[in-house]
């Protein structure tokens, strides 16, 4: 199968590119000798994780219960779901585990700890939990000098539960476009989850597993002293939050939606493709970053970058191609060309996504472009 | 099953609701004697659009060949494809055709008519099309006093298609909220495309259908004069954005994702939710309207409003619900009340979305509450 047998708009995958990303961080956790457990949220496919856990994985992170049931099935049996435990869901937590998985949670409350206890008690299963510490204000998690960090591992430790350790996620990086930014909230998000695991151990409470890790905190870490363990997930793709962020470039974004030039309005300078929010997602992750790629960057059919040119407004199923490259029109050669001669109905173009998690999640499948350009379709699963 | 013993996230559909909104559009386009096609990429769910048509719909409108595949699946063949035709997507149409689909297509370009002719001719098959008009100069669509309508119109004519007639979408009433600018939209929507079949027949062409819709203007015009079919989509749920259009109320809507607490960060007044933009979408709709609802409006669990409340900041599995009643925060009571007392860990909440076609997209199926209590689980397919 090649690109002008699919049908459009489709997520198309370069493989070449994805097993570069995959080997680029693997190496750089591995180098300071720590574990790497892959955010599989990003993709949803098997084929995906099955290359990540080849290249020296060490178990997987979640974040729906779905994904590590669909992940167990087909054998990954150390799963982290880093999304806080409430009562309602540890019925399908002991299920999982009922059928060997080794599944970690976390919670970052005592409401979420005795839930966890009092249904260990109920239903005679230990749960293995993690706590979660909040490290950049962005979002969730206990502060790790709060003394509700102690009461919570005692809480779970004395109710007859595996306190594995602490785990945290920088997520604030993702507004950081600087080395020197990234630099210093890699190492403190580092820092403070040690600061959190050494109180807890101090307390006499165990904490085997200090956890951290967003993709651009991971890549940018000049050391990783006291973890044991890294996570990231949108590394696998990139996208262009991430190009902007500063820590991958155009090239080396490995998710892309292939699209299909349906009309113009000439008078505006507007192409208009069958990928709108439907497949792009309505996800408008670089609007407040250094460069607003819109819905997406466009690209010709072999991948080269359209500089100047993204899908600047999105309906359903329509996207609007625009120019702008920031400077007056009139002194842009692209912009003099008329739009119709530049993409003519039944053109194909490829759109680099602002958010490949977003992205990924429109579709169905992949289509799995390889080396040898033969192309693979690769399923992926969604919901709850 | 009852609400408790949802997994969440969810998509909990209110029957009742939904069915006064198929009653009220139904009755609002029958009164002048117009037939009504729904829209169906609202809901891509049989049980709904079976309700739709027992209302009275006469076809459906689809925004992808896969809906209108399985829809024809299901037994409905009259099907209008409302995204302009480009020549790699006809082998597909024609495939449906053959198996007895009536497919309506549609294109607003020389380019595209020429496709669909020279495709006609060389596998024999003749295709019914529409011409898309442009009467509010927000998207796709040929001016109705363009000479171009008249050289697509002919192209078809002469190439030997059924030139069924025109059709257009006023998409731009969705930024209005006032019933004046309401009609009158309604108005020119209705007024231009009758200037255009008028110009179509002056020329000799066919122009039997003279279709026209959006949510807002089908509930808004006056009269439909020379109009022969209105279509419509999102009404079925409803959703914050045509709230504050003005078209519905907040409890008109019938499509909520049902969700349950997870943790607070009472510092900030912020109780996590597991609803975050996986769940929600990243649509963020009312952003530039008169009320912005963040990523939704919380309720509580029977569906009450809990004004000031709303999902204000989203991760892929987060949701953070703060109060912001536009006040300042020491004046309102429910400020004041911790949110871990008001929203302990565990409370399932309803949030009303503001898109109901991308939040629903979202979940492979709805969780539909019937009149009397009980739920039924509802497929939806998504994907092209």
């Amino acid at each position: 199968m090649k690109l002008p047998d699919l049908n459009t708009p489709a997520a198309l995958v370069n493989v070449p590119r994805m097993q570069h990303n995959i080997r680029r961080m693997q190496e750089a956790v591995s180098r300071h000798g720590v574990s790497f457990r892959p955010h599989v949220k990003t993709s949803k496919c098997q084929q995906v994780v099955d290359l990540q856990v080849a290249a020296g994985a060490r178990g997987i992170t979640v974040s729906t219960l779905k994904e590590a049931e669909q992940f167990f099935a087909v054998g990954v049996t150390d799963i982290l779901y880093a999304v806080c435990i409430a009562a309602p869901k540890l019925a399908q937590a002991a299920k999982l585990m009922a059928k060997g998985c080794q599944l970690q949670l976390i919670t970052d409350s005592l409401e979420g700890a005795q839930a966890v206890v009092q249904f260990s008690k109920t239903h005679h299963v230990q749960f293995s939990v993690l706590l979660e510490i909040d490290t950049d204000n962005h979002r969730s998690g206990v502060k790790p000098n709060d003394d509700l960090l102690i009461a919570i591992g005692r809480c779970l430790h004395d109710g007859g539960q595996t306190l594995m350790g602490v785990m945290t996620h920088a997520g604030s990086s993702y507004s950081l476009n600087t080395t020197d930014a990234l630099q210093a909230m890699a190492e403190q998000e580092r820092s403070l989850s040690v600061l959190a695991a050494t109180r807890l151990r101090a307390a006499q409470l165990p904490c085997t597993v200090v956890s951290i890790g967003s993709t651009p905190t991971a890549l940018s870490a000049q050391q990783l002293k006291g973890i044991t363990e890294v996570r990231a997930g949108v590394y696998v793709f990139f996208d262009l939050v991430m190009a902007n962020v500063g820590v991958c470039s155009h090239n080396d974004i490995a998710l892309a939606v292939l699209t299909t030039v349906i009309g113009h309005q000439e008078d505006k300078g507007w192409a208009i493709v069958d990928a709108g929010w439907m497949a792009m997602s309505r996800d408008r992750g670089t609007q407040n970053q250094l460069t607003d790629y819109g819905y997406g960057q466009v690209c010709d059919v072999n991948g080269t970058v359209l500089h100047g040119f993204t899908i600047s407004g999105a309906n359903q199923e329509h996207g609007i191609i625009s120019f702008n490259d920031g400077k007056p029109v009139s002194t842009s050669i692209e912009a003099q060309q008329s739009i119709m001669q530049k993409f003519p109905v039944g053109t194909q173009l490829l759109i680099l996504p602002n958010h490949a998690c977003a992205t990924g999640a429109q579709f169905p499948e992949y289509q799995a472009l390889q080396e040898n350009g033969s192309i693979e379709t690769w399923p992926r699963f969604y919901g709850w």
